[in-house]
Formats: C-alpha cells, sequence, structure tokens
C-alpha cells in the first residue's frame, strides 16, 4: 500500500505563487558589508539602479510573464529579515572577525529596512526595470532582481520539456559538474569559492552545486558569496565590496581632483568602518593601472585584490609588480579573479600564482588537475595567494543541456547597475573600453581624469 | 512549512525487506509461453537449472550476503499471481491475437503453480545455486534468480556510495541513456525492443528505461520483453521461445537419429501448440548452418528467425540465402538480433538489413541516425524486416558511470541454465565453440551427429 500525503497534494495543486526569493540573506554577502557602510556614512543619498541585458539577442519580455515578475518583487518587498537570521549576523564569525555588524545596524534591519519602488515595463522584447530610492533602500534590489529574472527565465523554459526531458537536462548538468569538480579534486592549496548566485540557474541548483562542492572539494571550497546558503549549510560567506561605491563617490565628488582622489577617499572610509578588515582593493572602477600608478603608499597595506575586467594574468603580474615596487611581500597578499572565469582558467592561474612552471611550460598547459600533481611540471614555491570566484559557468552551465537541443538554458548577460547617487549620474570605465557604463559625456570626462593607460580595446583611430 | 509524513517515515525505517521480485509477472514473456508449452506436453518432467557466474573474476559470493539472497528467493516463492495478472493474460492480444493462453493453463498457474524448492551454498567466492523438481517449477526461476542476484549486486554496491555520488552515478546513466535514444531516434522503420530483464542494474532503472524508450522512440519502440512491464505500461509483450526447448527435448531423445530429429519434433509441438502463431525459429542451439541445411521446407513457412550466438550479419545473410533457396520471399520474414547489442551495432545491422547500401558504402558507415536520412548513402528497399532485441546495454550500461572510478557496476555474465531433463544431462552448442555447455562427452556426442559447419572459434589442432 501506498499511502498519500493527501495534504501535501492538495497544498501543491493549489499554489498561487512560488517565491524565488525566500530570504533576505538570499542576496552575495559584500551586499550586506556595503548596506552597513552606506547606511552608516550615506544615509540620505539617494541612488537609482536599472536592470540591463547585455544579451540583446534574448528578448527575455516574450519569455518571461511581467505579471509574474512583478509578484515575485511584491513578495521580495514583503520580506523581512527573521529574528534567527539577524542573530547569526551577529553571532557568526566572518573572515574571522565576530560582530563586524554593529548591533545599532541590525536594529535599523530589523525595524526599518525596506526595498524601495519600482518602475517595471517593457518595450521592444526587453524589460525595462529601474528602482528609485534612497541608497539604503536601492542597493540590496541589485541581486533580488538579477536571481529573480534568471530564475523565471528558467521556469519559462522548464515548462515547454517533458518530465523525461527535465530529468535528463539535469542528469546532464550534474554529469557536467561532476566533471568539472572532478578536475579540481585534489589540487593542492586550490582556493575556490561560489560567486555564482546573481546569474545562477535556479535557487534549488545553486543549493545543489554549494552543497556538491562542499563534499568533493572539502577545504579546498572556500565559501559562498550567498548569504542565505552560508548560514542554512554553514559555510564560510564570502565577499567585500563591489563596484558601486567608488562609482557613487565619484558621482558625487565637486570637481575632476576630488573625482580623482574619490577611489582612495573611498579606501579610507571602508578601512574606518571595518577597522583594518575586509581589505580587499577592486581597482578596476576607472582603470588598474592608474590607480596602482598613482596610490598613496598606504594602499598597499590592503589584504589583497580582485580582478574583474583585466586578463586576471596580466592583472595578478600587475600587483606583484606594485606589491614589490612599494616594499610588500606578494606572498603575503591575495589575488582574487572572478570574471568569467571556468574550470581551465583557474587552473592556469592557480598553477600561474600559486606554482613555479618549469621548463617553460606556459600557463595553458595546466588544464589537468593530474599536472599539478607532476613534480617535474611545477612547485609549490607560491607567487602570491590566489583565490577564485567561480561564478556564472558554476551555477549556470547548462549550455547543451537540453533535450531540446536549443539555447533556452544558456545564460544570459543580465546586470543591474548604479545609475546616479545624489542626483548625479554614475559612471564605471573598467579595464576593457567596451564595458563602459555611464552618459557618454560623462565617460569621456572620467576618461580624461583617470587616462586610458593599460585598458583593452581602445578603439583605434585612424 | 513542511508537513512530514510520519506514517510513511516511520514505515520506511521499519522496512525489514525491499523484495526484489514483487509480481511473478516480472519474467520474460517467452518463459509464460514456454512454461504453457511445458505444462502441456512435459507436466511429469523432471528438470534442474543452475545459475552460472561467467565472470569468474566477479566474487559474487564476496559482494553479495547469502542470507539475504535466500530472504528474496523465499519472498519470490511466496508470491501468487495475481487475479488481475492473470485476467490481462487472458484478455489482453499478444502478437495481435487474444486468448493465447487457455483457460485450463491459467487455472493452473491461479492454483497449482508454484517454484521448485533449490539449493544455495557459497565456494571459493562464488554463489553455487541449483534447482530441482518438475520442469514446470523450474524454469521460472530462471529469470528472478538472475535479476535477484543483478539486483542484489548493485545494491551491495550502492551501499558504499554518499548521496551525492549516488545522484552522479544515476546522472552519468541517464546521460548515456539519452545520448543513446538520441542516435535512434528518428530512424526511419527502425524496430527495436528491450531484451534486458535478467542482466538490468534493477527493476526500477529497467522501468525508467523502458518509460523513456516508449516517450522517445514511439512507435520505433516494440515493446519488451519483460510481461510486468508490458502489463503496467500497456506495451507489447515481445518474445517466443529459447534454448531450453530444444535442449531439453534433444537429452529425452533415444538415439543420435531421435537427437537430430529432435530440433524440428520440437517446431512442429510449437506450431501446434500456438496454432500457427509465434513462430520464430531460433536455429542456433546446435548450430544454424545444419539447422537450416537439414531443416524440412515446412519450416521456411515460419515467420521469422532470432539470431542469439553467430555474427548477426552473417547469420542475417545466410538466412535470406536460404529463404531464396526454399521460394520464400525473404521482404516478408523477420529477422531478430539479440546478441550483446548496442547503438552501433542495431543502426549497421537495420541498414543493412532494412535498406539497400549505394556506391559501396560499408554497414560500420551506418553509425549516426543522420545518415538514414542521407538518400546519397541508401535507400529504403529491405532485403528483410529486421528487429533488434536490446539487452544488458540498454538495462545496465553502467560502464565508467560509478563516481568511485571502478567497475562495481558494470555488467558481469550471469546464466541460469537448465542441466538435465528427465534424469539426461543437456548440451547447448550454439554457433561459438566456446559457448558450448554441458559434460564434456555429451558436448563430443552433439558435435558428431550435429557437425561443426559454420561455427566460429573451433579450436586448431596442429
Amino acid at each position: 500500500m501506498v499511502i498519500i500525503n493527501l495534504a501535501r497534494r492538495a497544498h501543491n495543486h493549489n499554489w498561487e505563487l512560488d517565491p524565488i526569493t525566500r530570504s533576505l540573506l538570499d542576496t552575495d554577502f559584500y551586499k550586506l558589508l556595503m548596506l552597513q557602510f552606506i547606511w552608516k556614512h550615506f544615509p540620505k543619498t539617494r541612488a537609482s539602479f536599472s536592470f540591463i541585458n547585455r544579451s540583446a539577442q534574448v528578448r527575455l519580455a516574450d519569455m518571461i510573464d511581467v505579471d509574474q515578475l512583478r509578484e515575485q518583487l511584491e513578495q521580495t518587498r514583503r520580506l523581512r529579515f527573521h529574528k534567527s537570521e539577524l542573530i547569526w549576523l551577529a553571532g557568526n564569525t566572518f573572515y574571522g572577525r565576530r560582530g563586524i555588524f554593529e548591533p545599532a545596524f541590525l536594529e535599523w534591519l530589523e525595524c526599518d529596512f525596506r526595498l524601495s519602488d519600482y518602475e517595471l515595463s517593457t518595450h521592444d522584447g526587453q524589460i525595462s526595470l529601474t528602482f528609485h530610492g534612497l541608497w539604503t533602500e536601492t542597493t540590496l534590489w541589485e541581486i533580488y532582481i538579477l536571481s529573480t529574472i534568471n530564475e523565471l527565465r528558467t521556469r519559462a523554459a522548464l515548462k515547454d520539456l517533458s518530465e523525461l526531458e527535465l530529468d535528463i537536462l539535469y542528469a546532464r548538468a550534474k554529469t557536467r559538474l561532476w566533471e568539472k569538480m572532478a578536475r579540481l579534486r585534489g589540487v593542492p592549496c586550490l582556493r575556490v569559492s561560489d560567486f555564482g548566485t546573481r546569474r545562477r540557474h535556479s535557487f534549488l541548483w545553486q543549493e545543489y552545486v554549494v552543497n556538491a562542492m562542499t563534499d568533493v572539494l572539502g577545504q579546498n571550497f572556500t565559501g559562498t558569496s550567498n548569504t542565505y546558503l552560508a548560514y542554512k549549510h554553514d559555510l564560510e560567506a564570502i565577499g567585500t565590496n563591489a563596484h558601486e561605491l567608488p562609482m557613487a563617490l565619484a558621482a558625487m565628488a565637486g570637481d575632476d581632483e576630488e573625482l580623482k582622489a574619490s577611489q582612495y577617499r573611498l579606501l579610507d572610509l571602508w578601512q574606518q568602518t571595518y577597522q583594518g578588515e575586509l581589505l580587499i582593493l577592486l581597482p578596476d572602477t576607472f582603470g588598474t593601472t592608474q590607480f596602482l600608478r598613482d596610490a598613496p603608499d598606504w594602499v598597499a597595506n590592503w589584504t589583497g585584490q580582485r580582478a574583474d575586467s583585466k586578463d586576471p594574468f596580466v592583472a595578478g603580474d600587475e600587483y606583484i609588480a606594485w606589491l614589490d615596487e612599494h616594499g610588500r611581500d606578494p606572498k603575503q597578499k591575495l589575488f582574487i579573479a572572478s570574471d568569467s572565469l571556468d574550470v581551465d582558467e583557474i587552473l592556469a592561474l592557480h598553477a600561474y600564482f600559486a606554482g613555479t612552471l618549469r621548463n617553460g611550460a606556459a600557463p595553458s598547459d595546466f588544464h589537468q588537475a593530474t599536472d599539478f600533481l607532476d613534480e617535474k611540471k611545477w612547485s609549490l614555491e607560491r607567487r602570491i595567494r590566489f583565490s577564485a570566484g567561480w561564478g556564472t559557468l558554476l551555477t549556470n552551465d547548462f549550455r547543451n543541456c537540453n533535450p531540446r537541443g536549443d539555447d533556452a538554458f544558456d545564460p544570459a548577460s543580465l546586470v543591474c547597475k548604479l545609475n546616479d547617487a545624489d542626483g548625479r549620474p554614475a559612471v564605471k570605465l573598467s579595464d576593457n573600453f567596451r564595458k563602459a557604463l555611464g552618459p557618454q559625456d560623462e565617460v569621456e570626462r572620467y576618461r580624461r581624469v583617470f587616462g586610458l593607460e593599460g585598458m583593452a580595446e581602445i578603439p583605434v583611430v585612424t
């Protein structure tokens, strides 16, 4: 006899909404660190964010029901931080330190935090979505909206598949995940963390991936940027800060001189806020080369650097040379790569920075985990501590997994960016000319102030 | 709130036995057809069967708990045919005909059928298992014992895996199954059926495979040899007869002349029993070439032939030439291959027999389903109707699927063979010298009587 759970079945048949964001902790950890920073220093600053689909060929509004998106956003706005979540934020150690969140901030999170209003519409097959309000009310929207839109797109594509096809889709994705993990398993001193919340296939898939990485990689899996998964599964929450901070401080600068100095003023404010912890540089907002060249010497005291838009082999070498110039030991510093990584590049970067290549072997030779066990090819003489922040291709690699053979599950390049702070437009140059964001005249002003040194893809004017 | 089904959970925690054989229909359909034949013509004949592990390197008794095996066998012996199963056997059409099972036989199945005693022991890492009794009581053990031992071996290997590794194991097996099905899908006129009950990974996996084949291949999946799955999922039950019948009749033959004639006496009895239906020759028991050469002309009236030990390309050509000699149209006949098939060979055989190759293309050129849509390479001028009986590599292809990397889930070559009938030893020669079964002196007598023409792997005496 098979006993049916009648209550469960009736409940399942009457679902009105299957929420995507079920906890306000379901966001990147750095958003919470930055929220505390904003709450402390810029509580009255207004800031707007916009959703941007960089994969223009993916006509999101044709795939996703905008009414469902609105229901999800309304559901997210009704969420509050749970008591047990706030107790965890207060009592857990982050980067080895307890009490990283102030009691007053946690009380504000519990009693006064809210998410801003938004404007949602569709135009020519695309979703238009902006968030206006206090910076403290708009900043957290970024991750919720990205994971929500990605998952709604996933759900829409899943709807077209039969039960067998669904099973095969996940069987293939699991098979691929396993092959990737098998190549990373056993590589000495490797450090990999999950940075894939915003581009994930779905919450449940990210949870599966994070649990699998924990099981298979053990100590080599250093944690997840997803605060809720860290909370739920006793993992390290990973991340420090992002481009929105230098972008906002630059926007609010009074003149070109203040603009140039704003990138260091932010570092000063940040290290005051976190008392010497969480000191990871993100130098590419307006170009890494000018950032390092013109930085005050105390910047070299920071723990490490995250490279997000420059070729990471080049960015790491540049950082090591700069540390040498400033008399700091690179072996004690941390270099983090986080831009479109996959297994091959993670292994090659690890070999390049954490080991010394012998016999003139190229980094690209280090594509097999077994190479790392071959003492003839390399040795563990590290140049700098290296860590990989693995995003989209960890939590959303469904390429060629769809039994229907189409690209409905391929990841799309979705972002949510700061538009303005205190009414002044925000700009990001990055280390790649094509990745610049902001009004064209402001981008040009920034390029005059910061220069173009070390940037890629600069158009050739003949 | 998640409501736990407390009754289910308590029940699951208190399982004493998870039965492998849950229905007496969970056997190959031909066993039931043969059982009726034996019940009708040989109700008093005694016959013994023995379990044989041809993969000597697989030390079954070290993997499987013999007490558990005994519990499973006792559980199987307590099974009875259910009323609804007997009603289905009576009312369903098999090969287009209703009433293939006589009311008296079904009544006997309901009231008098029982499974024989057995002797179970272990020796040097191997399981020794024999069944003694009336032929009607021993014959059905064959499939139950093979599927039970295979599944106990599977369960023992599954026990060593973590939950994640179990998930990856099945993800890989599903991924492989899908790749196989994708190559067969859309091939015009292809006919494939499941012959994999005896060597299956487990009952649930065979059920998954059969349901997937139904979904993906549609009309090209012609059914399953598993009677219970045919009953449960409204599929065609496939199969007619097996080597045990000619082996038993040969064993009971009075002298060499009767021995030689017994292979045709069986056909005569069979066609009387089934009134001109289910007429598939299985000519390889004592060698296909002598069987065809010496057969009375009426044998060429039979519907088709199953090749089980000869190279199927050779066996099919030989059958077609023989039909031509006897003035029968091969295009109206059916040729079934059932020996260790996998996708490549199925596609090549289908191209070879169901189509005419052009421009000197070799059968091995037809390894991709898309080739079949390429009119330049072949045309649909069939030489004979072809059907593939796909066994082990359909229902138990877990090679390289084990995340632990060992061969614990690779299929083993297990068989259960007729030892004797009416106290006289049974022999099988087959078309391959190395596959001969029986006492050596009897095998030599049979070789003198039937000859060696057309056999493979004959040892060279220098």
